[in-house]
């Protein structure tokens, strides 16, 4: 995928680790507008003249660089493609993306994607997230716990209509009538049916653009068939994000409606799948990109945030690679959080990287120069512009002043200094309570009406919280709470009071009640009586955190957030003017069209070839974790076509996010699975290398060999082959 | 202290963490000439003309700034005044400063410089690194295990011999003729006396001037009293590097001469403390600075190797947290390298933040452009000095190229990818036997015949081996290796072959005898022929490593060192063309003098005065770790004077390596023991930043009270005040 963090939805401190680093423009793209506009509409009306990129860009379904396709590849999609392609692209609420790959709702994403749903099903002495799992027939497919599944639906330009509404204003005016604005436009737009209906506003080109995206939800959502975590993530942490690779990191699961599989719109699955230099496409949705983001705030995150996170994560690493070796149970229980922290590690480990290289930021730098030039140059300008890079160096020294307290206390969407499922659930219901008495329009975003159904989800989740991993990661974050501000800092004397780190962790953990579901929503319910009422230790602690941590999130937000935006918006508008709308968005979680081909590169003067195949999987294999293939697979050896292709790398641009998207070649036909990138994939945070980044996907072949061969189930292949049950 | 690796003896793959981070530079102080002169014919004859620089420098014993002290305090030191100090100053050569504080011997330290030993000397069911110990009569005091007390003898100019023995050579030959008169001189200098001399040649100015310093050895080290660490270490991890403080951080050691107690120079100790405003002195060895480093190199440790070892080092940490939750007995395995590895953090935070900072980094540009412009300036000096920061661009690329196979299989000092007791000493006994069948110039300067003594000291250490512990350090260590080197390298798949990191470690770890001190010893007695013949598997494992070891040494030694070394020079030649001999080279863990005034600094706004007081020190304790006094301590205060002055700050500019340095006035008395610096002494590895760069030290009239009311030690307060027996 590039298996970041990818999720943009406004969900206030999950308890996943993946969603445990997010950035300032996480939280920018809030609601401007109000005027809704078909889609159709959309796709014809804006006009196409950018110069060729070689295959960079992130596409929005409503802006494709048509005459870039044609002059590059001779290439047009239909309107019916397009559509068909747009309608048959998913992306699960969590962070992944995915398609339907047959008329009944398949879902075609990544393993790597559907990971809690395996182990949550995992019934009593069995592991689906190691083993595998295959449903019998579709009437026995098990219902995945919270998990959502959302098809794009509609866009919505509503750029003018925000810019009326926030004209003028700054600091907490800006963003009390942001939120505002934000909570009037998804009530309308679900319509009363938050159900069937979800809605998005998203701010595009830093503040150039806004829309509204609405969805089609699907909350019924079933396991289908799972391959053993072996094969799908052959080469673990060390594989990670580099190619060649041997990975079947496929997952299938089906949509239902009213009890019975979705009717969808899909992708014919072509078991051939693509050849060398071949056109194709992914359509997917990357979660964030920094490319326009201004110089100073890329400085701050390469010289301020990213040693920090990647302090913090390395030590939470050990700590849970050190907890894995006391013994199975304990290597059950951390695995999903280390998968995910070290994937991050990888990720923050590349930007940094990236970002250390003078070539980077210098490119930028003389970027910003040219237009800063360009609006210097005329007076109209100036006064419609302004000197937007001047405006941001407030918000630099504010987010350096409060970064420390900022993103231990409160963070954007978990506090580092108060980390496991018990406190994050008990600060949840603490600040729910306290939003939910407010007008919609007043509340915090994560609060608003129409995202109260899956606020609800995740606090009636039955995933279970284990103690004693739970009382590590709290006792390991009030270390690092102690450690980054000091025994002087208030809130931490507060908190601390006579206890060390080990003994608060160890009461609030084995004192509170929030591990049990039916518990937690029996205190959600009652609202903020229940709370104030409560003496669970994790809600008294959360309580004694909540003023501190508002009073940092409106610091936040009024010195940081608002200014980047405004300033960020000007910068865009500013490109618009000079540039026309000729480019695509930084990722935000939102539906993307890549096009490229599939290709290997030169990695210092070595070719990389773009095809593996399964002989070269048994080559790679060892008898140790993580290179050991299971039995099944042993087995199967004489039985396979070993000159099938596994995986391959094609030069489409994607980031984290697009794990589970499908590529997609001219006639509209899923070839392959994405669910990585390669190394220099990493760095296209900020930067496209056309000569080197490469996305990695398994091909449309392997998967039905497998299918038929390993894992013998003829029905799923035949649906595949099929289109339909 | 500044507690960071400051040693700069050149044992091999040293066991303890303190040792195991230390960049290229700490290798480039090898041997460069023969001439010897006496320690006093250079306090003469060095002429003194340089600017006042506030109270920055570490001046070489040779080289004082007589000038500037009058010029700033009306101070000019005496012959006599220069002569004790020198002589009553000594360092330990594991890394720390002590001086001598009575006519017999008696050694003042820190609590963290004696810590090994005090661990060591623990007899079963007692922990005297934790409770403190008290010798009950000098008869009594016991012998630290493998300490070594070195104190400066005489010093000898032979920059323009090295530079003759070297001149027109470069690459390997220039490496093997640095090694090669290295290991001439060193052996002309201790005489064929290596048990009561010690030799070490010096590169200063990074290659400017080199010099040969003799030390007098005291290889008989007795322990006399430590603290408990509670005191010794108030605030432990959050407190370390901050001011306010409240630490006793002393031990008091003895040397001795044919097991009498050495008759000394010594500092008289003043038992009043300074006062504030009051100019004072530190005489130590700090460990090293990179104030004069070329910007590539140190945009290098920016931008590669510090992300690389912070990451390592965290992670590390985050295993040690974890495994010391496994109970008492492994808290207090694991609690010395935890330190040693949260201490080394916090340095290299610093150095990040410093070199993250854009002024550090553009100011020495600025410099560098200055110099290049005035040797550009006249075609002579084109030809003396040549274009030496382009000659540093082949070795900054061969660096990055390098740097991860080398920093993991071979380092510097430690193998990043093999760490634990057990390989280090396998490694090291490898290595050993293949070196000493070389004649003494062509080895490794580690293994020269004047290092042997050291090195035997080393293998034979009853320090016992913790399997646990470990193993658990050679399994991460295999885990870090395979990631950062990928399953691809040739070395990683021959060293783990069909097995898991975790397996290997196992059974290296739990099948190696090396834990047992006099089986190390007689595979070091039996040489080439018994590590050939050994089936021990850490011996395997360290003889599969080794041609790969060697290969990765040589290309290093070669392609970036020397490259380096003779950039360097070239620079420092230039400098002192233009500028003379007016400043003071980066630090060496050689001894020098620094100057400065008892003062507190403006933090942000907020004034910090310069002293603490034992009536601070009951308010900041708590009733939990690390904030916890012992019973005696809390008996103690209703006798104590608790407007006692306890910790005091001072504008000396000091650095690692310094810890357990004597503060001396200007009648030429021990008033306080250096322990640690502040926060921003840390970016004094880069810069001196006058304003807020403290060093923190216990105030002699603390070591005095406690002494007597806490810890009833009156023959040891009364030596102190005394001066002898």
């Amino acid at each position: 995928m590039p298996k970041t963090d990818s999720s943009r939805s406004r969900s206030f401190q999950g308890s996943s680790h993946r969603a445990r680093f997010s950035r300032a423009r996480f939280r920018a793209d809030l609601v401007r507008g109000v005027a809704l506009l078909g889609l159709a509409a959309f796709t014809a009306s804006v006009p196409y003249a950018a110069p060729a990129l070689a295959d960079e860009g992130m596409w929005t379904m409503d802006n494709l660089p048509l005459k870039q396709m044609k002059q590059r590849y001779g290439f047009t999609p239909s309107a019916e493609w397009i559509q068909r392609v747009t309608q048959a692209s998913a992306r699960l609420a969590l962070g992944c993306s995915a398609s339907f790959v047959s008329a009944d709702g398949l879902v075609m994403t990544n393993h790597h994607c559907a990971n809690t749903c395996l182990s949550e099903l995992s019934p009593k002495g069995q592991d689906w997230f190691q083993d595998g799992f295959a449903a019998t027939k579709q009437t026995a497919e098990p219902r995945c716990p919270a998990m959502e599944l959302d098809r794009l639906d509609r866009i919505s330009d509503v750029t003018d209509q925000v810019g009326r509404a926030l004209g003028g204003k700054s600091g907490a005016a800006y963003s009390a009538a942001e939120k505002a604005v934000q909570a009037d436009i998804e009530k309308n737009c679900v319509g009363g049916d938050a159900t069937h209906w979800r809605c998005d506003v998203v701010t595009l080109y830093h503040g150039g653009r806004t829309a509204l995206y609405r969805y089609k939800r699907y909350q019924d959502v079933r396991l289908v068939f799972a391959p053993d975590q072996n094969i799908a993530f052959l080469g673990g942490d060390p594989d990670n994000f580099n190619f060649p690779r041997y990975d079947i990191d496929m997952t299938f699961l089906r949509a239902y409606e009213d009890g019975k599989p979705a009717k969808v719109t899909y992708l014919p699955f072509d078991p051939k799948g693509p050849s060398e230099g071949e056109l194709v496409f992914t359509s997917g949705n990357p979660g964030s990109t920094s490319r326009d983001e201004p110089v100073a705030q890329l400085q701050f995150l390469r010289d301020v945030e990213l040693p920090a996170i990647i302090g913090y994560y390395s030590t939470l690493d050990g700590v849970l690679w050190q907890y894995s070796r006391g013994g199975e149970e304990r290597k059950q229980e951390a695995e999903a959080i280390q998968f995910g922290v070290e994937n991050s590690l990888k990720v923050f480990n590349g930007w940094q990287q990236t970002l250390a290289d003078p070539a980077t930021l210098d490119g930028k730098r003389a970027a910003e120069a040219g237009l800063k030039q360009w609006i210097d140059a005329d007076p109209k300008r100036r006064a419609s512009f302004g000197d937007p890079w001047a405006k941001l160096a407030p918000a630099v020294a504010a987010e350096r002043h409060l970064y420390a307290r900022y993103s231990m206390i409160e963070g954007d969407r978990a506090a580092l200094g108060f980390t496991g499922k018990t406190i994050s659930y008990a600060r949840l219901l603490v600040r729910g309570a306290a939003e939910r008495q407010k007008p919609d329009a007043q509340r915090l975003p994560a609060f608003h009406e129409a995202a109260l159904p899956a606020l609800e989800a995740t606090l009636g989740s039955t995933a279970p919280v284990h103690p004693a991993l739970d009382e590590t990661e709290l006792a390991l974050s009030l270390t690092r709470l102690r450690q980054a501000l000091g025994m002087t800092d208030p809130l931490v004397r507060q908190v601390l009071g006579k206890e060390s780190p080990e003994e608060l962790a160890h009461r609030v953990v084995t004192g509170s009640r929030l591990g049990d579901a039916a518990f937690r929503l029996q205190l959600w319910k009652g609202g903020a009586q229940a709370i104030a009422a409560s003496d669970d230790p994790a809600v008294v602690l959360a309580r004694t955190i909540e003023p501190t941590a508002r009073k940092l999130r409106d610091e936040w937000d009024d010195q940081v957030v608002s200014v980047q935006r405004q300033a960020s918006e000007a910068i865009a508008r500013a490109r618009f003017a000079r540039d026309g709308l000729n480019t695509y968005p930084d990722a935000t979680f939102t539906q993307r069209l890549s096009f490229g081909t599939v290709k290997g590169w030169d990695e210092n003067g070595t070719p990389v070839a773009p095809f593996t195949t399964f002989a070269g999987l048994y080559e790679h294999a060892t008898n140790f974790d993580p290179y050991k293939l299971t039995q099944a697979w042993l087995d199967a050896k004489p039985h396979l076509d070993l000159n099938t292709r596994l995986d391959f790398a094609t030069t489409n641009d994607i980031i984290g996010g697009n794990s589970g998207s499908p590529v997609i070649d001219a006639k509209g036909h899923a070839v392959g699975l994405i669910f990585d990138g390669n190394i220099h994939s990493i760095g296209g945070d900020f930067t496209y290398d056309a000569a080197r980044n490469r996305s990695v996907a398994v091909d449309s072949a392997a998967i039905i060999e497998s299918l038929r061969v390993v894992y013998k189930n003829q029905s799923l292949a035949d649906e595949l082959v099929r289109g339909h049950l």
